[in-house]
């Protein structure tokens, strides 16, 4: 009901009539009284003028599934949306509905997490309503050593989203930062759920920096904030980054990789740079020449022998 | 206590008294006739002869778990044992364990399952205390795409365990099948719990027709019963299972995969077939040649092409 009474509010750019939404949504005008002080304590501005009716002045800045679906336009991504206010990290509870065999494209969304993860069982710093922290279940259709691809699709789709909602050019470090003026702008972790030659989902976990205040950032990180010098609407960007995704992976399936690996070479800055990257005890260091249809990064040392790596944290040297 | 007090009684081949046994093991004459009393209960064979002690006669054909620790002497794996007498699969038990971070080594068996699984979503029938079902959980230091190997581990390691325990030469055909006189006698199914670039851990899942009477079998399928003609000791078989993983795992680790595969190689019996393989849509024929360090099967086609398959069934041409 709250979805439709906000349908209707924001359908008008004037005021709606207590009558007229009670006999569109069929409910008393006692109903219709306490459903929009139920909208007003969630933090929606609704006016109500005597003779007029009531006016949405204002939507809270929430990431509230209803807000997210309302003229999505996606065919099964975010089709189903698990929000909290709080939870530990959102791919635990994406991971437990995954097992229990919530369909592809089941989004869960937190405005906060308080241990919200990176790669390398690395922290990720998700302070509240500030960013966007989702995981999305995918339940491809390949084998598991095909999945990497998937990480540099998410990164893709997370640029181009970034470009359509906010004009910025984002960048992809190799394998999976999101970039701004080479300051870290998001990440992307990716888990996969699999038998040995069949995947059964894969999780995709995006820590993406949004609102949050210059003071309130790790050293090295950024915000689109930051950049845009005003505070961003989440639902839209958050709207057209779900968009991309989904097209991007429709295009995945229908036509493999390479054109996913064509995108995500023309966002990247590590290619053609000179490279170190440590892996565990591993060092290696190289010119970065090109990714493989896998997502593997190859590496030419001075000798001129090319390997191809599949983890680690790289530095790009000047 | 009850592992202690069977412990006593297993050191003895004589009656054991009851005030030698209170006061090694520091109870009260009263509460050891209970714990005894449990023990029989259990399905412990054991005779209280006046002035003589107790001494015992048999034990009940169950995986109890301090019954496989008890001289098991392996370091890490079956440390810790998860005993069921009935669960819907053991993978699923041991996917939840494995989440909560049970250590590497940790162990569920069941005596029954009602929704034993094999590879590709197929069922196991799990008839109660005629078979081995366990999952053991792994946290192997390797890439997710190096994990396919530990299932060629797994099936060494159960032929190995059968010669040693039974005298029989059970057989590998690809990826995963146990045979014996060309008949299904166990099955392995791996799954993983992976970030893109590092394993968080392996279940390796085990499906064993122990003392299955030939008119339970499905066509097809045979158990160690049918070929030994009598009872075997599923405890002992299963120790040596669990020694056998540890011994080529810890080889594993120091060494690489390439032992693992020169004994796969040793025990299976695809390599040098003619062979009909088909997955999802897709249909191949031609000569297994070799498998590669990733344990996928090389396949050359009558047109002289090799192509490497990770994943499907196999049939042996005649």
């Amino acid at each position: 009901m709250h979805e439709r009474i906000l349908n209707c509010l924001k359908s008008k750019s004037e005021h709606v009539s207590g009558e007229e939404l009670s006999s569109l949504l069929k409910v008393s005008r006692q109903a219709l009284w306490k459903h929009i002080q139920q909208l007003k304590d969630a933090g929606y501005d609704i006016v109500a003028v005597p003779h007029l009716g009531y006016r949405l002045v204002n939507s809270p800045d929430r990431l509230l599934p209803f807000e997210i679906t309302h003229e999505l336009r996606t065919k099964f991504i975010a089709r189903k949306i698990h929000y909290f206010d709080t939870v530990s990290s959102t791919m635990d509870s994406a991971e437990e509905l995954g097992i229990k065999g919530a369909p592809e494209g089941t989004v869960v969304i937190s405005e906060s997490q308080t241990k919200g993860r990176g790669r390398l069982a690395r922290s990720w710093h998700s302070p509240k309503y500030k960013g966007i922290y989702l995981s999305l279940i995918l339940r491809p259709k390949i084998l598991p050593g095909a999945t990497p691809v998937l990480t540099l699709l998410c990164a893709v789709s997370i640029c181009e989203a970034i470009n359509i909602a906010c004009g910025l050019e984002a960048k992809i470090k190799w394998p999976n930062d999101i970039l701004l003026q080479h300051k870290k702008l998001g990440g992307i972790l990716t888990e996969l759920n699999a038998e040995m030659d069949s995947t059964r989902f894969v999780i995709i976990g995006l820590g993406l920096n949004v609102n949050n205040d210059k003071n309130s950032l790790i050293p090295g990180a950024t915000s689109l904030k930051e950049h845009n010098k005003h505070q961003l609407n989440r639902i839209q960007l958050l709207q057209e980054i779900l968009r991309r995704i989904e097209a991007n992976y429709l295009e995945f399936q229908e036509k493999g990789p390479s054109s996913i690996i064509q995108k995500w070479k023309a966002h990247n800055i590590t290619l053609g740079k000179r490279i170190k990257l440590t892996y565990h005890e591993e060092y290696l260091e190289g010119m970065a020449v090109d990714i493989d249809k896998d997502g593997g990064l190859l590496l030419r040392n001075d000798a001129g022998l090319t390997q191809k790596v599949t983890s680690g944290d790289i530095v790009h040297c000047r």
